[in-house]
């Protein structure tokens, strides 16, 4: 039973046979992360594409003296190649044995113009570079139990950090939006996080119709519109969460966009269906906005995919391609802006299961009165 | 007068008529907010060659909705197009002009071969596009008094955060090495820092011993050696300092083994002098500690140039290139580790002068006994 980098490894070599190519040359650290575990910096992947067993024991993992021992933990199973210049040590390696890498696929979507050349002039004349991009990232669309453990892992640091910040008065009047980051970071990190899964948005009062609003030290004021977008990192995954918070008692205009955002984001939910296009499940939400008369403030895409990035395939958008698909992790997080006035946007991270989606965020979408 | 992004876009048409392009279209988003000062995430910048002042008035800055206001107040003196495929509309913008941009250059170090395709694609057949590499970064090499003043800045954070730690008792046995890294990073916020400018090393006893050895529970006790290597992060410059410290009365090894790296740090701040040739800098302190037998416990370069980017250039190292030039800002961090025993780094951030090179990193390299 191969181990779950093993297992994604086999999953690579499926798409490798139907490119006809003898081998990928992986480069990018977040696909080596996902293939083999490694976490380092500098680091290269050579997967051939040979049947099993014959294929692992072909497949070579690369990285510098740095990493020898982080490596030989975290790549046990794979053989070890110790040399700083890693892409370009895995490229020479293939041209050395030109039989069994003929055709050599590289991540043509990551592998700049320069390196290109670096690496054919590395493989040498007797090996064809092909490219295939994007292929590994179309598999990290669809999350394994692994990768749906950690986000849930990192949901429930950003939800406990909520709750710990609303229930010790760290939302309150006279707080700065940067002291209030600080705090929520702070308390991810209790709560587990290895740190903030992206720069932290609070944003108060007016600031809040600013989609992404960088915290500044505006002071929180009874009757603001809180927008707080947040999230942890976990094993390498992001979550990702907004919740918007009225301080003191919420107006009637600010009570009417929270429940019209609500009921978007619901619709939104509710169309995160096994086979739905991407894009009719952000009409299916914006519909809602549309229909109230704030289509113009409804600023950008309905979400995105999250895992070892914070923003991944697939797009949730007006122009998103492709279908929802089981064990896709995704953010439904549409939001109303009303520039000098205030925004509410409201975001889960939600991963599509045949039937109802599994919601990860688990904070509650009433609006909340601190 | 030109402001300062001016200036640099200025130097930077200078080695673009050496190279016989009309153009420059910049993607990587550091060399963007070098030339402009812009800080979002999503940008292009067509930098014309022409003669000033034609030059700037046709340079063009594209970014996307989200950054409107942003871009308005960041980089008021250019012409701005608002389009969410920023590098490929400025292609097709030069496509469009074919006499002003027959030759236009790249970045081919940062473009991708996909994005090349993309590229030409929009900029028509018109356009030829010339591989431009690196450029930006050697003008980077040279900070001026600007970047000098951030980095300044930076480092003082740093220096005010372990200051304050030390002062406060947050080195002290029974702590883990993860409690003090979030304490110094947390202090480093309250000295003006947007952040770490890397994850913080918190290394104690025998994992100090690790290069670059991440922090963990491990507890400080007593006779430790605990490294610190850390830094703060001011407008987008980087600090980068290290300090190893000895927790109560120092074994004879230890003080031995701090004044050998002391000696060879010494070694290789003098001889940064504006024409040495950077291999002769790594050099210099490396002969202290191989004269002392531990050549093969030096595991890594002399350092490194810091700024936008923690890493850049120049590299101080046996294999590194180039000369020193008065403005460059480079770390030098020689170290010796005893593997399972303990290790000694001492690293400043330092800025090369005509004279002696500027300290920026102001904490005493005496050892210090807490």
């Amino acid at each position: 039973m191969p181990d779950i980098h093993g297992r994604r490894r086999a999953a690579l070599r499926a798409l490798l046979h139907e490119l006809d190519v003898a081998a990928l040359l992986v480069v990018d650290l977040l696909n080596i992360r996902y293939l083999t575990g490694f976490t380092g910096s500098n680091a290269a992947l050579l997967v051939h594409a040979a049947d099993e067993p014959e294929a692992e024991h072909r497949t070579v993992f690369c990285t510098d003296g740095r990493y020898l021992t982080q490596s030989q933990r975290q790549v046990p199973d794979l053989e070890r190649v110790i040399d700083r210049s890693s892409a370009l040590a895995l490229a020479k390696r293939a041209g050395e044995q030109p039989r069994q890498y003929a055709r050599t696929g590289y991540e043509s979507q990551h592998v700049t113009v320069e390196q290109l050349d670096e690496l054919a002039s590395a493989a040498g004349r007797n090996i064809e570079l092909v490219r295939v991009p994007g292929r590994i990232e179309t598999l990290r669309m669809i999350k394994d139990d692994t990768e749906v453990e950690a986000l849930r892992m990192a949901c429930a640091a950003a939800d406990r950090a909520l709750a710990g910040l609303i229930e010790q008065g760290g939302l309150a009047a006279g707080r700065t939006e940067r002291e209030v980051a600080r705090d929520l970071e702070n308390r991810m990190l209790d709560h587990g996080a290895a740190g903030p899964s992206f720069e932290s948005i609070v944003a108060t009062g007016a600031n809040s119709a600013v989609p992404h609003h960088r915290p500044t030290d505006a002071v929180l004021r009874a009757g603001d519109l809180v927008k707080l977008d947040f999230g942890a990192l976990v094993d390498g995954y992001h979550s990702d969460m907004t919740r918007t918070l009225v301080l003191g008692r919420p107006a009637d205009w600010q009570r009417e966009l929270y429940d019209l955002v609500a009921e978007s984001q619901a619709a939104g939910r509710a169309a995160l269906r096994v086979g739905a296009a991407t894009a009719e499940v952000d009409a299916a939400a914006r519909k809602v906005i549309e229909d109230a008369g704030h289509g113009e403030n409804f600023l950008h895409g309905l979400g995105h995919g999250v895992g070892l990035e914070i923003h991944e395939a697939p797009m949730l958008g007006k122009a998103g391609q492709g279908r929802i698909a089981a064990g896709m992790a995704v953010t439904v997080e549409p939001g109303v802006y009303l520039s000098g006035k205030g925004g509410v946007r409201i975001e889960d991270t939600l991963v599509v299961r045949d039937e109802d989606p599994e919601l990860l965020t688990l904070t509650t979408k009433q609006l909340i009165v601190v």
